[in-house]
Parts: structure tokens; C-alpha cells; sequence
């Protein structure tokens, strides 16, 4: 028989550490800045919505956080994840490189967002909290949340952007088979909601105003954000440590590793555990043509939210109330990106690409006849970049991260399959005005 | 830790043969008739539309048929499938029994369908054949061939039943995403389809007449089917015999073995390997209360197709032109069963039991909330009865098969979840009449 197609691991491999790259950053880490005072936010500006168990992990400079072992139980129940080698797709593009993946989408929400629902409801329900509320757009990070909740004895509460909700009924009925309440938002459960009434399709940023206000006013209720921050990408670094192994078990080390970047979560959880390592090793990520971040927006503080109600952040940034155009790969349309990532970025470490959506499409389906896996359109993006490394002609090994399964985006292969998918161009214009609407903070050196 | 939640097996534990339990069978085998001539068919009645690589299996004496190594290598793509200890859901019953399930979930097509999908595709292709053709009823038959036919470089042509095609649109562009072409049945294509255009939500007798007619017209077209004969059967054993290996892995031996069943196959492919190694175990063929051949239909030779196309075969059946009642269950919407199934039924080495649509809901949300993975409608069934099983107070080991998820079914778990499901009764009337509509044929002793 040919060489593996899969790699396993055994359940004793799930890593027993996160790994914490704050200390591997190159220079001082900047300070998150209080939204009020301007000035450096502490662990006290976030432990109305937070529990002190996340929160030490947010602000921890150690090199390495254990595990908590009901966290390690709860994994099991989809992880180790396996690693394929893409020996078809490799075929099929008749291609010199030896291609991996490491696939997220066996866990029960169908993507890597359950390595951080797992621990953050974990921590929720050790400090005694009752109840957990989150946004949630296209459904991913809500769905993740809830089955999360219901290993853990939670209460969930999401709010899901009013479109999405409209268009993608099966991810709320997903949340409620794990016994999550959703809310249409705008609601009127919240004033947040109340006052936004009449943007009836919502926003990203609404239903965040609506979580987090829901949570503030509740001492039994925290919130729950699903990317971008320090200990959310934190948890997600089981996805890297387990591809080493597997890697090793395959006799490979990767000459490129390659991830989508929306928030950051997998990207980071994927490549991180290779820089800890200090592997020499080329990092590309990639975003979406019609909302690039790491290509085309400025490195500045910016709020993580829409209404500014969050710490400002040092990132990448379109502007906090830029609003991407529509594409279908929900998880990608981000104005900002996590500061770990985009620190990293900036020192020139890691590459950034932006792909049209139709290209990734087309990445996406070449990748479905070959390999049977329908990938969602969020690593598309990735198999779009994957498919442009491994056609130099050159030898070499490509790993990248499939994070999630399509079944709940088949209409967006439907619109691909007829013609009918849109190449949406962002607004220069748009673009100017949000950034003329930064807020007024310390210039990054 | 405690003790584990998954057994995996590598690669080369996928087995290297199937188990044909013809020659384990009570009683010398039925033949199938001919519909024409009322005598035993012979493999030339079936040369038209079935290979005869194929039809060689069909028709096989021998206990054991070596598994192609092309269809074992595509076979990796996905197996072998984890083989799960519930712990949580023993927790959540208060229970003394040990659960096992095995999950065929895994599979790019989301069911254990592929495993005869596969080498359906691989002997087509082996005999030069260009297409295959087949009919679908909820998507899941047709999905996993659109998927094996892109793995084989098969064109493949699906006749939906439309009221499925209108509702489950989504099931559809899976299939074009692997590059099948998918028909609205009735359709214009055939002179069947033309014939029917009256009835047009379709029927799964009608898109069978369709497929087949396609198939017996273009002599590089085949058709395929994805239950109910003993080549598909044979093929899902792959199922059960990984089963028994990870079950040794556990240092179990069950004392019930539960699966549902509709045509059969995912039921077979699970418990023949058992009772090929002869265990003293109690045997569950759970079915919906709406279509109960097992419990309710009579033993005698029937057509397997509404129309009267296919051989006459002995099996449980409420009446070829029986149409059961609309459950979400699709799956297991067929008037009849496998043969192979019956005879281990009327023996009384298998146990029938029929549930109600709602009690299957009930059962697999309470499945969800404590083990992650959404069950389909199907395999609900299957976990209505482990929790009867489980909650008779004995210790006991229980194995179920966890045959698909449900990732396309949560219209139905929102239905159930808003108290809108219903349990339909199948009419006693329509079922006598149906009967008297048997077609003349040899009783059977």
C-alpha cells in the first residue's frame, strides 16, 4: 500500500499545555488602552464580563498554561484531530509538493471554535457563573458556544446578526438542539438592541452591544468572544502542537505553513506551536479581497468593536465601523485582526495574501472532487494559497489549516456552481472615511 | 484520566475483506425471481444495468471476498471510523450499562453510504463504464455517489424526488459540488419520468424507474443502488468488523447490538461480523412506527421497486406500492428490507421494535446535549431503543451504530424542538390494501 493518507493520535496526545507565544513576540508587547480613561487597560476593566480564570490567562507571561483536565476530557470527544496528506489534490495538480492538513472540522460544531468554547465555558462554570451570552454571525462561533455549554451545565445566550439569522436558520437550529436560547438582534431584550431597531439586518457589532450589556448587567452571566483576544488564541494552539506530532509521525517539517485570518484564532492556533519552536519555516495568511486586513489596512489602535465599547487594541484595522462588503465567508469579515497575529505580521514574519471570493471558490471545489472533504469558505481562502505555492514547480512541504466543514454554506456553492457569486470590491471611499474615524490614541512606533 | 472516549485504528487495521453471510443463513438462500418469467433470476437478468464484478458478488457462495486495494486506499479518506464509549450519556441516564457507539458520520458525505458507494464506483470503473446513474430520496445515497464517482473519474446522473429536491436544496448542490448532474424526478429525461409528470413531488419508485431507464438505454451507463441487495450488504461490513477490533481495544464484548434500519445495509454492516463470529448477543432492528415492515409487514416475495422493474424478493414488506407516511427519517422510508435481514428476522435471531417519530427526537436531543454529535433521523431510532436498553437497571455492554449526522436534518430537530413534529399513524386500510396488491409468487414456508 501507498504511504498514509491519515495520521492519528492516540486521546493520551492531546496536549497537556497551551502554548503562550506573548513572550516570543519581538519587542515590549503594547498595552490594550481603556476605551474610557486612554489609558492601559488592567485585569480589573474586564472582569465584569470575564472570570479570573481567562482573564490570568489573558494577561499570563508564561511561556506555557496547563490544561485543565475536565478541558482535556471534554476535547476528547473529537480530538486529536486527524492530519491528512493530500495525495489526491496533489495529483490532481500534478504538483512536486507534498501536501498536509490539519482537519478542525470533525468536532461536533464542525470547526476549530469549540478548543476555546471548551475552556472558556470550563472557566465560566468553576467561578460559579450561571449563564454565558455571545454574539455569533454566520453561526459558528454561537453553535460552538452552545454545544460547549451543554457539556458544562450552562446557560447560552446568543445573539445572532439578523440577517444571518434570517438566512441561515440551520445554525440557530443547531444552537438550540444543544439548548441555547437565540435572539434575533437587533432585539428588544437589550437597550443596545432597542436603540438600533432600525437597522432590522443587524451587525456584527450590535449583537456584540447586546451580549456583552446582557452580561454587564447580569452578576450570574458572563460574556464569551469566540477570536481575536490573547487567551483565545491561547486555547487554540492544540491545533499546532498536535500537526508537530503528526508531522513527525510523517517524517515532514513544513516549508510553508498556510492559514485563513478573520479574527486570527486558527491561524494563530496553527502556526504559533511551529515559531515556539523556532522552526525556519515561511507563514502565509490568508483574507479575503473584499475585507484585507492585514493587506491593506493601517497598524494603529483601534476599538475590537463597532460601537467602541471595547479596550482599543493595537492591530491591523479598517476602522472600527467599516463595514466589509458582503462575502460568504462570514468568519473573515473582521475590520481588525488579533494583536498577536498582527504584531507578528508586522515584524515582517508572517506574509499576507488577499484572494477574490470566486478563486477561492473554485480552490474549494478543485479541493472537493479531490479529497471528498466540502471545506467552508473561510479556508478556502487558505486552499486558494495552497494551490498557488504548490504550483512553482518546486519540492517542497505545504501544510495548511482546514478549520471547518461547508454544510451549512452549500448555498454559497450553489451561487458558485451557477455563475451567480460576486467578486465584491471594498470602497476606497469607505475605506478613507473609516480610518479618518480612528480613535485618538498613541501613535505605534 | 478515566478511561478513554475513543478507539481509533490505523489505516491498514481497514479490513481486508468483506463478510458475505450468505452461507451463515438459516435455511438454503431464496432466489430472486425474475418479474417477467416469475422463475429464479440469474446474473444475466441483471447484466444490463450492474457489472459483473459486481453481480459476482451478488451472487457469491463464498464467506469471505477480498476488498480491492484502489477501494481500500479510497477507503482512507475517512476510515477507519471512531468507535466512541458514551460515557456522558451513560452519566446523563443514571445507567449501569457501558454504551458504545461506532460513527460513520465522518465520512465527506456525512453517513456510512460511501463504504458501498466506493466500490460500486471502483468495479463500474474497472468495467469501463463512463456513468452511473441512481434515484435519491432525502440525498444521502446520492451524495455519497456523486462523491465516489468524482474519486473514479465517473460522470453520475441523481433522479431526486422532487419533494425532497424542493425541500433539501442543500443535499442537491453537495452533489453538484462533487460534479454530479442532479434531476428533478418525475423529469423530462425519461419516457418513465413523462409518464409520471402527473405526480410531481415524485416518489422514490418513480426516480428508481428513471435511473434504471437511463441505465438499460446507454450501454456505458449503469445504475447503482445504495441498499436492500447483498453486494451492498457485503460491503457495509467493513462496519462491523472494525467494531469488533476497537471493541477488543476496550476489553468489551456487547451484549445488545442496536441499529435502525430502513433497506438494511447500515444495520448489516454492523452486525454480521458479530454473528459471523458466532457471540450470544441480543440483536435490535429499530424502524419508525410510520413504515414498520419488520413489526407490521407480511414475509413473502415482493417487487423492490414501486413500479415493478427490479426481481422479486423474499423479504418483509408492506406492499410495493405501499407509501408510508412523510417522516424525516427518509432513510428509512422503504416498503420492504433486505432479504439477508429478513431471514435472520423470521428466524428469530433479530429483534424488531418500532418507534414514534417524536420519541426518536426525544431521544437524540438528550444524545446531543450530552455527547456533542447531532444524530440524523435515522440512527435516532436506534438511540430510542439504547435508552430503553440502558435504563432497565442491569450492567450490561450495548453497541450501537451512530450511521450518519444530521447536519442536514435540523429543519426537523427545529420542528421537534417547537413541538411541531408529528407522529403520523400509517392507515391499517392502506396497508391491506397494499397487500392484496402482492404480486403472484411461491409462498414462502
Amino acid at each position: 500500500m501507498p504511504e498514509s493518507t491519515k495520521f492519528l493520535l492516540p486521546e493520551d496526545a492531546i496536549p497537556t499545555h497551551w502554548i503562550n507565544l506573548v513572550p516570543d513576540l519581538p519587542g515590549e508587547p503594547l498595552p490594550p488602552l481603556s476605551p474610557r480613561t486612554g489609558q492601559p487597560a488592567g485585569p480589573d476593566d474586564l472582569t465584569p464580563i470575564f472570570p479570573m480564570g481567562l482573564i490570568a490567562q489573558e494577561v499570563s507571561p508564561e511561556p506555557e498554561i496547563p490544561i485543565p483536565d475536565p478541558v482535556r476530557e471534554a476535547y476528547k470527544l473529537w480530538r486529536p484531530t486527524p492530519l491528512f496528506r493530500a495525495h489526491r489534490l496533489e495529483r490532481a495538480l500534478g504538483t512536486k509538493a507534498r501536501i498536509f492538513y490539519k482537519y478542525e472540522g470533525v468536532s461536533p460544531a464542525g470547526s476549530h471554535k469549540p478548543n476555546t468554547a471548551i475552556p472558556q465555558a470550563y472557566e465560566n462554570a468553576q467561578a460559579g457563573i450561571r449563564k454565558l451570552a455571545t454574539e455569533t454571525g454566520a453561526g459558528q462561533w454561537g453553535s460552538s458556544l452552545a454545544f460547549a455549554c451543554s457539556l458544562f451545565g450552562l446557560e447560552c445566550e446568543v445573539f445572532m446578526v439578523g440577517s444571518s439569522y434570517d438566512q441561515k436558520p440551520y445554525r440557530r437550529s443547531m444552537m438550540e438542539t444543544w439548548g441555547a436560547s437565540v435572539h434575533r438582534s437587533p432585539s428588544d431584550r437589550t437597550e443596545a438592541g432597542r436603540s438600533q431597531a432600525e437597522h432590522d439586518t443587524g451587525s456584527l457589532g450590535i449583537a456584540i452591544s447586546e451580549a456583552v450589556e446582557v452580561a454587564a448587567q447580569d452578576p450570574s452571566c458572563n460574556y464569551a468572544l469566540g477570536s481575536v483576544l490573547n487567551h483565545v488564541l491561547l486555547h487554540q494552539t492544540v491545533i499546532g502542537q498536535e500537526a508537530i506530532a503528526q508531522l513527525e509521525e510523517a517524517d515532514a517539517r513544513p516549508d510553508v505553513i498556510i492559514g485563513c485570518v478573520g479574527g486570527g484564532s486558527n491561524f494563530a492556533g496553527l502556526v504559533f506551536p511551529f515559531l515556539r519552536r523556532g522552526d525556519d519555516v515561511k507563514i502565509v495568511a490568508a483574507e479575503p479581497a473584499a475585507c484585507p486586513t492585514l493587506t491593506r489596512g493601517v497598524y494603529s489602535y483601534d476599538y475590537g468593536d463597532t460601537v467602541g465599547m471595547t479596550p482599543l487594541m493595537p492591530m491591523y484595522t479598517l476602522g472600527h465601523d467599516f463595514v466589509p462588503p458582503p462575502v460568504h465567508a462570514g468568519g473573515l469579515r473582521y475590520h481588525g485582526d488579533a494583536p498577536m497575529v498582527c504584531a507578528l505580521v508586522r515584524a515582517g514574519r508572517i506574509e499576507a495574501r488577499a484572494y477574490k471570493q470566486n478563486e477561492t471558490f473554485e480552490a474549494a471545489v478543485r479541493f472537493a472532487r479531490a479529497e471528498g472533504i466540502i471545506p467552508a469558505p473561510e479556508p478556502a481562502h487558505a486552499i486558494r494559497a495552497v494551490i498557488e505555492e504548490a504550483s512553482d514547480g518546486e519540492e517542497k512541504t505545504i501544510l495548511f489549516g482546514l478549520c471547518g466543514h461547508g454544510h451549512f454554506d452549500l448555498a454559497a456553492y450553489d451561487a458558485y456552481l451557477a455563475g451567480r457569486l460576486e467578486d465584491p470590491e471594498f470602497s476606497e471611499a469607505d475605506l478613507d472615511a473609516a480610518l479618518a474615524r480612528l480613535p485618538e490614541a498613541p501613535a505605534i512606533a
